[in-house]
């Protein structure tokens, strides 16, 4: 690669870029992810992440954006960038490089409808997905895992649950992402000592003795926010 | 973007892809990072991450070793994925999207040496840098940040220290790649609650009381090199 001054971008041969968006939401007691039917080849008639080309002249963000509305109908939600996927063989079209975003979001926020490419968009339980095109079942697993370390760490639940709710309540949503049964004392230990929620003063009533309502800290949820929107 | 079955990658005007690779060590009490200065246009003159274009027929992280090769002569590290910036204007040739990666290295293993496209190659101390090329300076600072998250939860730290050391050694490396210093007995009681340090049962006797030496746990440092090298 060495020496002359005048190197072209032209010069190089350019491998495609796309983007893929990875949506997971708590419905229906599961977690779930948002998929799309593939209208076209490669993969026509399989199941996929939503995603496409990214526009020369537009951010991968927008590409994001533009595609998970294109292809769903689905918008106003935070992209977080997940990992840049670059593996030689993982379109059968020629060099495809994707840069994959994810978000968490309430479930009655949104209301998938197929579009453009998509001939049919939908939610699946992550337990039971269908065969998935391209590479992205192993896209889908890294932005599982990603999920699960950020509800170890940071306030990401906040879109998984009411303004207010119970220490049982948000071990219940907990159980359902990370997908085990968790010891109530470590988990009540853990999630008071990560410093995400803290007490309303108020309690919910009802059947029982009555239960602390907790929400998540202004300040851990401006951080989650902060780091979607970085850089 | 709708309807026709045979779209082919040629359809889509392709942006070109780069990789930048930011490499920090601990050096004479600092931390440094490395950098080249470019010998061609854009920037010519100017000090760059060390970098390039992906080869058509090279992984991103294959190609990102190579680069640091080439233009530094340094071999051998283990790099993280970091970020894709893809700002529309970051690049005076055209659309160009990076793949960022970096790496935390032990300086007496790396030897720098200015090769291809790079004039010069050296160490920096992070608060006395040059002018950057590209959007470089922004690059460097989400390194700099993703670092010092991962100094706080992770045995990233591992690179930068013996194979054994005191807490005050320990806490020494936190206050360099922190860049500030640190009350003793909360560096103590996070460090120790963080999980990713352990006694060795040895002692370090010298002046002074003998001071407990420790060692990173090997999970901890297990979790941190197997982070790096997915997926």
């Amino acid at each position: 690669m060495g020496g002359n001054l005048e190197k072209r971008l032209e010069d190089y041969p350019r491998p495609s870029v796309t983007v893929d968006v990875v949506i997971f939401t708590l419905r229906d007691g599961e977690l779930q992810v948002l998929l799309i039917r593939r209208k076209h080849p490669p993969f026509a008639g399989m199941w996929a992440i939503p995603g496409g080309f990214v526009g020369i002249d537009e951010s991968l963000e927008e590409a994001a954006l533009r595609e998970l509305e294109e292809e769903t109908g689905v918008t106003d939600v935070y992209l977080e960038q997940l990992y840049t996927f670059g593996a030689l063989e993982r379109d059968p079209r020629g060099r495809v490089i994707t840069v994959a975003y994810f978000a968490v979001v309430p479930a009655h926020a949104i209301h998938p409808r197929a579009g453009d490419d998509a001939a049919e968009a939908r939610w699946w339980s992550i337990y039971s997905l269908p065969p998935l095109a391209f590479d992205h079942a192993d896209i889908l697993a890294y932005a599982l895992q990603r999920l699960r370390y950020k509800m170890e760490y940071t306030a990401v639940g906040f879109e998984l649950l009411p303004e207010t709710f119970t220490l049982s309540e948000l071990q219940a949503a907990y159980e359902v992402v990370l997908g085990e049964k968790l010891d109530k004392r470590n988990f009540r230990r853990k999630i008071l000592g990560a410093g995400v929620i803290e007490e309303t003063g108020a309690y919910r009533t009802g059947e029982g003795r009555p239960a602390k309502l907790y929400r998540f800290r202004e300040d851990a949820v401006a951080e989650v926010k902060a780091r979607r929107l970085f850089p």
